[in-house]
């Protein structure tokens, strides 16, 4: 008897942007689940920690990617960001104020420029999707990780390419796009995602304990709260 | 008495794409022309030679610019093009060839990279506006050199950033787009550019000499043969 396949997905391929933290690597394990072929892509790009890039090697390499690249981009050299720069990481601050406003985090054009890495990247490897883990609920107010910004780069993107001007058609997925934190997780660890492995604090120490007090630790502890689950993160402070 | 301004235009700043080449030498002469602070942005990108970047240095001395970034970043890594990669320079293209479909020197999304870098910096430099020599009539068959990609990335741009989310209008100029070879040489030097200090060709030996061959050679020269004037570069074989 002949096997037939007809259960299996067909195997293509996708540029995942891959930064070591609970949303690049939930979107990995969703796009996998989706049946893609994953090329990841970090960067070092003048963030004050190292950390998370080691997590994302680990990250690519539990979750089976085809081929990770680390591109060094000096961002810091540009200026203008507390995730690159001499401005401190704020720290505890309420929710109301998290959700109000652009923090200085943000790093000018961050995703934009991550973004177009991926399309050049696409397009070699003749990939016509790429993974992002951008989300609009629970997303600390940078501008680069909206809807709107993202179907704009999607438009963009189809005009830059000889693939595009060929007919191929480009997709940007953002599996997380409208999930909140908690959901986040739970889809995770419904695909066996070990968020053990994951980097997320901003400002963490030189082994890696997160702070617990930055926006992004705050809201991930949240998430894990919300659920009801442990996060197996190590953290230097409390939960607040 | 008191002396008046009004015939001098304010000083805006503006990010400037600064390659070596003729293109945008001249679009940096018409940006100073139109009273603008220049901040040039240079890329080694992984390609073939290292000579554009040298003339990029004196130029951006000669333009009185006030601050030359050189980025380093590794498109080679990704590969994709023979500017970049191992594929060999095309030479002494026809041209109907050289009109029809796109060259082995297109550069997988080098233009979305080389302005999502322009955008991060403008911003962090409060600028509103960049300049990049994009050119639609002799544009080698780029996409990303099409007034449409242009424009996409704009609108693009207007949804990326923190300045742009507060209210800026960012603006892509792109005072090229609709001369010809002979009409941008004959601006140049109108506004004064030493054509001896741009770089064009696409395969220079070590000590700079252009081929003469390659299509960016094969189209400046005819733009000087067009516009009956000498091409003060440096060529290893006679016209053709």
């Amino acid at each position: 008897m002949v096997e037939t396949s007809v259960n299996r997905k067909p195997e293509r391929t996708a540029v995942l942007l891959l930064s070591g933290g609970l949303d690049s690597t939930t979107t990995a394990a969703m796009a996998r689940a989706d049946g893609y072929s994953i090329f990841a892509l970090t960067f070092r790009y003048g963030q004050r920690h190292s950390h998370e890039i080691d997590c994302a090697v680990r990250i690519a390499a539990a979750m089976g990617v085809k081929r990770h690249e680390i591109i060094d981009i000096d961002l810091g050299r540009l200026g203008g960001s507390a995730l690159t720069g001499d401005i401190p990481v704020p720290k505890n601050r309420a929710n109301a104020e998290m959700e109000s406003g652009i923090p200085l985090t943000y790093v000018p054009a961050r995703n934009t420029i991550f973004l177009a890495y991926a399309l050049g990247w696409a397009e070699v490897l003749n990939a016509n999707d790429i993974f992002i883990g951008v989300n609009a609920v629970d997303y600390s107010g940078y501008p680069d990780c909206r809807p709107e910004f993202i179907a704009a780069f999607e438009t963009m993107a189809n005009l830059a390419t000889r693939a595009t001007v060929q007919g191929q058609r480009l997709t940007i997925h953002t599996p997380l796009l409208h999930l909140s934190k908690q959901q986040i997780i739970e889809r995770g660890l419904a695909l066996g995602v070990d968020y053990g492995l994951t980097s997320t604090c901003y400002d963490p120490s030189a082994n890696g304990i997160a702070c617990g007090a930055c926006d992004a630790c705050q809201l991930r502890r949240k998430g894990f709260r919300n659920a009801g689950l442990t996060d197996p993160a190590p953290y230097a402070s409390n939960e607040a």
